[in-house]
């Protein structure tokens, strides 16, 4: 066993607290990684809050991590001790499922889904009626040491930051897998709804991929801070006649708020046969008109974060574009105000937490 | 001028009258139909009720039109008097946008979009602030004449009963351009979400693409009607037990409900990457849970009737194939009762008016 230190909340009212705990020795395919970094996705508070109603507990929360390989195991044969590398959302899938086979692992439809990085696997035993991994919890990078499979390690470029790094494997991912898969291309127009987190990442990857990016916001003070991120345009969500011109003009839009939230009002910015994707919001969103959707054949798709090979992918386009999250660097003693001022949207645009203050 | 005679409403809280009008001679390019038989859509009552908000009154409905050329423009090429002919959903497009030089006239982006059989322009002049077509209301076939531009005018081909060939016009097209358009092909797996008009199309034209075919229906007697009319399997759609076997099995579903429902419970049927098309509600629909389509990347989508091409393709490939609708004929003094019947769902499955009998 290793010993393990973290922060981790007992219950869904709980702060998060400093926490020791064990982890398994390494198995043969296994790589054990000093954590030097974690970023602080809006989703950890989402499961330490329990507000998808899934979360287990202690609650150990941190799937943007940064590290340094301290130990391998026998097999591990992509990595050595000392590379600088990175854990996303998932540390394995069942391996077998077309999804898995086809290199879609986060699409997993094995029995438990992919085993997340924490919150153990995406479907519980008490709702697959099995559990392969074995384990109900797993705990993630708000701690010293994470001990993954090395499949699901990535590696991290030279070039780029270690602590800027660390929300490009889900922030990132999460925006840069689903414009991969609707093909944005050079010259497109791209539509970037809520910009936080999630939002920056998208308008600086989209910006990277040569789209022109048109951000939409609900906070009057980021339509400034859209423009020198590198937005063509910016626009209050709620501005209605700034955004009647736009009708039928975007070949892609994605959605980050991380809350229910109204789409209608762009779905009718884009152009017949296009697709809107929510990224941010894993919950019923208010109902869609599909008088919009019909009349120019619109979709309204989900997309949930993006394979491994799709986040070496995002780090190494990245490094290449020179392309990094905003980031600052807290002290995980300060973690529960992080927490609160991510809720209120006060984050410019990510927080990371620096490990070395976790002792 | 040509005297018409027609069933109309004045307006939303009145009911289809005979009156008696005049239409437009025919320009060059046009021709004029003695109408045989109309098919009863709901949307026809959803635009007499003014449902959706956009009626213009007089509103004579009707667009599952088959008649016969009695008389042609002197530019017309492709039809002459005699020939057995349809009409659907559309008269007229700007003929110039992307959409309408691809063929997708039904995706008209001009600036009135496509113009309607009945109800005018698809965007009217006082949403528009401009009306190219000239004329802020149109009447359909439910009346003894139409005038046509020959473009919009489809072939109605040997071996298709004239009466059992109107609904293609209208739901035929409206569940086949989602098909093809999401590529159903032999052996995949397909669920029809309600069996109406629409619904009982979907099914047939799905199970001569050599699907396999699922119907869900609220309606218990359908259950057997269904597979009575070829289903492979059908289930009430708040059957959940009998759904939950069928999670992630699907490889396209088209809801034909045509009003706000709720198409959760048949996304987390859709396999990885699929769609849910809803061709039968212009509405804001019950909100979805973002959970579930992004899970597996879901699309939910909206489309809205055929093109020109793909009206032909349909009403070809039911003639080759032997698809037709289930139709009732009615004299059209009893529209009324008619109407009523549809919207309590106890048409089985399609009314087609007899315009001899209209006099």
């Amino acid at each position: 066993m290793i010993s393990a230190l973290g922060y981790a909340s007992k219950n869904a009212h709980s702060h998060l607290h400093r926490w020791e705990f064990e982890r398994d020795d390494p198995k043969a395919n296994e790589v054990v990684i000093d954590v030097l970094f974690c970023g602080v996705c809006h989703s950890d508070i989402h499961q330490v809050k329990n507000e998808w109603g899934n979360s287990v507990y202690p609650c150990l929360p941190g799937h943007e991590i940064v590290g340094r390989v301290s130990r391998i195991g026998a097999q591990v044969s992509r990595y050595k001790e000392g590379d600088l590398v990175g854990v996303g959302c998932m540390i394995d899938s069942c391996r077998q499922c077309d999804a898995c086979r086809s290199g879609e692992q986060n699409y997993c439809q094995g029995p438990n889904s992919w085993l997340a990085t924490y919150n153990g696997p995406m479907k519980p035993a008490k709702e697959a009626g099995q559990n392969m991994y074995g384990r109900d919890n797993t705990f993630g990078g708000y701690s010293n040491v994470v001990v993954v499979p090395e499949d699901f390690v990535l590696r991290i470029p030279e070039g780029l930051d270690p602590a800027a790094a660390a929300p490009i494997l889900c922030a990132g991912v999460t925006t840069f897998s689903p414009m991969r898969h609707w093909e944005v291309k050079a010259g497109d127009k791209v539509g970037v709804v809520g910009l936080g987190g999630l939002g920056h990442m998208a308008l600086k990857l989209a910006k990277a991929l040569g789209a022109k990016v048109t951000v939409f916001t609900s906070t009057k003070e980021k339509i400034k801070e859209a423009k020198t991120l590198g937005a063509d345009e910016a626009y209050l969500e709620d501005d209605e006649k700034a955004l009647e011109p736009l009708e039928a003009s975007f070949d892609f839009i994605i959605s980050t708020i991380p809350q229910k939230h109204d789409v209608n009002p762009f779905i009718a910015l884009l152009k017949h046969d296009r697709t809107l994707a929510i990224v941010g919001a894993l919950e019923e969103m208010k109902g869609v008109n599909n008088m919009d959707t019909a009349m120019l054949r619109r979709s309204v798709a989900g997309s949930l974060i993006g394979s491994i090979d799709e986040t070496q992918e995002v780090l190494d386009f990245c490094a290449q574009h020179q392309v990094a999250p905003e980031i600052e660097i807290i002290d995980i003693k300060d973690i529960n105000d992080a927490m609160k001022k991510v809720e209120k949207g006060e984050v410019r645009f990510r927080y990371v937490i620096d490990m070395a203050t976790l002792s």
